[in-house]
């Protein structure tokens, strides 16, 4: 006999662009149920208005976002704008809820209040389990120590999608001492996606076509306190690092370019050995072969990200390249393989793994 | 005991961009195995350079295109330029080879001779079942016939991707007789994948960004007698059409807009209840809710078709927009679903209802 | 001896893109100066901010759209929402102002009173010399009598950019009678920008990448009178026109495909040369060699108009397809030519010819 | 009395993007004649076949490319691949023309020949004079330098587009001191014009649209050598850079995000004013408001490059962000510009500064 139990999902946000695919890839996986999708401006509304491409759900409704609609549920995931989640994760406590919260916000992401305040300006909301599977701990070769803490985890925080990018692409580095990490940069080509779906006149679609732009460039992004933390994990002592994300006219995908110094004495052999160490047996993050580049295109609608290292001799760098799905492995599948890991299931159950291309 | 038998599949031209469809379709099909991947020029490469979002397929390689390797699989899915698939089918059949073929090339579409002649100027290989499970014939209100078609077929002629999206959009009016059949106009907004991955100037990427040009302009377009030939199934007497497709700016999907005109007597009511009929309870074909209008990112990657109709009375004409994605509802999907009738398996069977967006 | 006597010319709306590409032909203009640059919120706004592509503009500053910043300009170009700029004029009027005024929205285009109302729903603001000059009148082979119309005028009403697209693709047909104007189909594929800059959701540009969308189908749309006008302008008795424009992801063109049924015994070469002989001589409109076909990036930023004719004689059709840049000759070129033509000068100065390709 | 003279142009190459973009600007340029339009596969066919956007040369054809069709002109501008200009300029030397000849491609730039060995693998065709009239020299507050030296010019090196692009966001600070050219790291947006346009499968629209992917990663691209010249003609003793283009989905533009670190004791007013007095009265080169970023869109089709900059204190860099049209004061435009300068003709003449936006 078989006995099939499944979990029963709440989402907050759904009719955003995260929250909307948190429930595309819970649509195909076998072992959850999808309760209540809330929203906030569109609440009562049909889901087929705003998710016309989740043929599933079409005929249901969005739901209030609160407290009592989300209760009662297994796991609820947060697609909420920051600040957001963290009142309505101490509300559910209250509640008493014996349920698996993931964030895919950032209020619960960094560890030092600090940073928080820097970058955000407001008091940090507590920080929970980082939902990045695939983190390099200092010492590690393959990351198992992320995994570990996230199968015992009950409140996960999602990384942002321009951390998940560059952290794959730098941390096997760190993580085997062969690039230093007091002088990363990064330059991101972002999809608008990213930016989410409020309507802002420099996202108008005609403002994007034909264009490419950055934002947050000289240090105030708030993914980099994020990034450092997450290479120090991996065991840099200090990690620097100049990031400057660009928008450019595609919907999805961010192709993440972060170069690193090599250290001293070493030489192209080691720096591939590290990343294909770090990466063999992964069944998301792929090194692709010697001299192939990613494209986001191969990554789209996928939770993979795909990863080439080279050295620049030259220039004294290692030159890493990173692409993924902003909204899946960048977001939502992050989201539901961390809630895999805290659930006990197999980590890649219900996650795509082949894009969507050309 | 449980015994799970998998369907063998070979694909012939697995590395353009219907052969890789096929493939990443398959891929999430429960009840098939790949078995050989082919190609012509890139016969011998790593399928990860030519299909790079396949991660399952990467390590792979492809072997020519022959009789040969394709003989033994259970089922071959021919995707070749037309013209090339009639010779290799015949070969297959001369081995006495039990095995169910679907042709995504345009060879066995057409029922006449004449037809084929006029459009394609060679010799006909001969007509296939024809892979529209959704085809109306004459006095349906939904489509049974066709199914039962495919279900005994080991021929199946997948349908020309802009046909699939003329045809959905207007069968249900001609077989209900709420609109005429002698005046059809359809204009055809189309991504760029439906022109395939041979290098020419016309489709690169500088030319194609921010243009739209339409093509076959005037009656040439060999699509012209397929949809002909799917509207007298649905019981037109005699069709004429005036069909231009334009080339825009996305890698996928094919936008339609179908007029006819509207019958005598016949009101809205009328005309909304014959697409209703028609699609209600069709897994794949979605007839949206009144005013909501079709959008192909919401069909991309997924084996939908999105479809609307209005009645404009002032112009005397009916008016149906339908969006599918090319690849997918328009060829790769369409053949899944063939052969999953053709094999008695359920007919959605890994074929994904939910489209990748935005 | 040489006196160069420049008009000065006050923009209201000049944040906006049909202002914007006023004021980017205008500082192209050797005879005109800018004066006033009036915007509603934008107002006290640097102009380097909203359009940060004209750069000879940047320091200067938005004033607040009245009448009293327009008052004492020789010329104002009003682009406004509809409905705005039929007070604005009158209120211009009743200063006693002697200046020419273009309006670029609708207000002023329909000639009849119940057209304005079945359409936009509100009071008609009066009729306005129209803004094509090479709108063809009935009997005329070469546009002369709307340059007539126009060389007299002190208020002009640019015509919408659909409609200049469909009338150039349609009217040479119906002025020499070689097709019927009561049976007319419309499809059009059009760039971003003719939605203008207001920031919406289903114009975000995550909506737009990758993604095709009809809008105002089933004979809703507000320049469906204004196409009959110009068509009966040309000598249609009636005029029934299917009018369907779907957004495509681009930031500006139209691409219209406009189908006509060819009238009782006229051939292919008839049809040809009522086009040849309509555009021969015209300095921005171009018939095309036979058999190429119009490509919207070649008329991007320029004035100019190309069109193509072709006869479906198993259709019963003439299809025309014509490219112009949507805020060019479909409105900002629009207004200077008219301008010009109005001012005494040479029709073409000022207008670029040559496309931004690719 | 006036006396016009004009001079006139021949163009090898003319069919490409290149030559094709000089075609443009040329025909708006009041004192060139546009003489010769040479191609090489496409000799002997239309113009307008291949340049549909340039309307005025419509009708003319191109003349194969050799050395006796471009005798007899006063300036001839080589848009040919590299390799090819070395030859036919040695040509033209061979026989005794005067002419002043601009080469935009690769040939000519490189001023030590163990550079160009080393990253083209054939023998230097011998250094012209440089045509980046902006290119600061070493004690330079303004660049005057470079511009006697093309005003005393014959032979002119167009610079590479990405070189540009970096050059001119690094350059001042390089010259006034503010950052150190040893840690150099660039990567770019790049739109695909830049790649030409030759039919090749990774240049196909299908491949491009939705996509983001880098290329000669790691210390490999040609452009390397160019931008250490030009950062050591600005005064760098020694410079190293990490260079890292990235195609995305765009026709035209460059957006590079360059970065250096900041020179020990140097504050952000420093910064800013190195940059400030680099730009102050260039006509091209614009230094946007503080917080204001570039965008690629605002330079389409201008000869304008939109430069920012910003200190990282927490990273020891200074970000610089740069945006230029690839094809015009990339390419076409410098060409056009340097000639100006080498015929006395004023510096701008004919070259467009306001962009084609949205």
């Amino acid at each position: 006999m078989v006995m099939h139990v499944t979990v029963s999902i709440a989402i907050a946000g759904a009719s955003g662009y995260a929250g909307g695919e948190v429930a595309r890839l819970l649509l195909g996986h076998p072992d959850v149920t999808l309760g209540a999708l809330t929203a906030h401006a569109n609440a009562g509304q049909r889901v087929g208005a705003h998710l016309p491409h989740l043929r599933a759900l079409a005929d249901r409704t969005f739901d209030p976002t609160s407290a009592e609609v989300l209760a009662g549920h297994d796991v609820v995931v947060l697609a909420l704008p920051h600040g957001a989640s963290g009142a309505l994760a101490a509300e559910l406590e209250a509640r008493g809820e014996d349920v698996l919260v993931l964030d895919c916000g950032a209020d619960h992401r960094l560890v030092d209040p600090a940073a928080w305040r820097a970058f955000y300006g407001s008091e940090h909301a507590g920080t929970w389990t980082y939902g990045l599977p695939e983190l390099l701990h200092a010492g590690e070769h393959v990351a198992t120590a992320q995994r570990a803490e996230l199968a015992a985890a009950r409140r996960v925080a999602v990384p942002g999608c321009n951390v998940t990018a560059v952290t794959l692409g730098l941390a096997p580095g760190i993580a085997a001492g062969v690039v230093e990490p007091t002088d990363v940069v990064a330059v991101l080509a972002n999809g608008y996606s990213g930016a989410g779906k409020a309507a802002k006149t420099h996202l108008l679609a005609s403002e994007a076509l034909g264009s490419a732009v950055p934002y947050a460039v000289g240090g105030t992004h708030r993914h980099i306190p994020e990034i450092q933390q997450n290479l120090r994990a991996a065991g840099a002592a200090d990690v620097t690092i100049s990031f400057t994300p660009t928008l450019v006219p595609m919907a999805r995908g961010i192709l993440a370019t972060a170069t690193a110094r090599l250290a001293p004495g070493v030489d192209a052999a080691a720096v591939r050995q590290a990343w294909e160490r770090a990466y063999d047996g992964e069944p998301f993050v792929h090194l692709l072969p010697d001299g192939q580049w990613p494209t986001t295109a191969a990554t789209l609608g996928a939770n993979t990200a795909l990863v080439q290292v080279a050295v620049d001799a030259a220039a004294g760098r290692v030159v890493t390249v990173t692409a993924i799905d902003n909204l899946v492995k960048g977001t939502a599948g992050a989201a539901v393989q961390s809630m895999n890991l805290a659930l006990g299931l197999p980590e890649h159950t219900g996650l795509p793994t082949e894009g969507v291309a050309p």
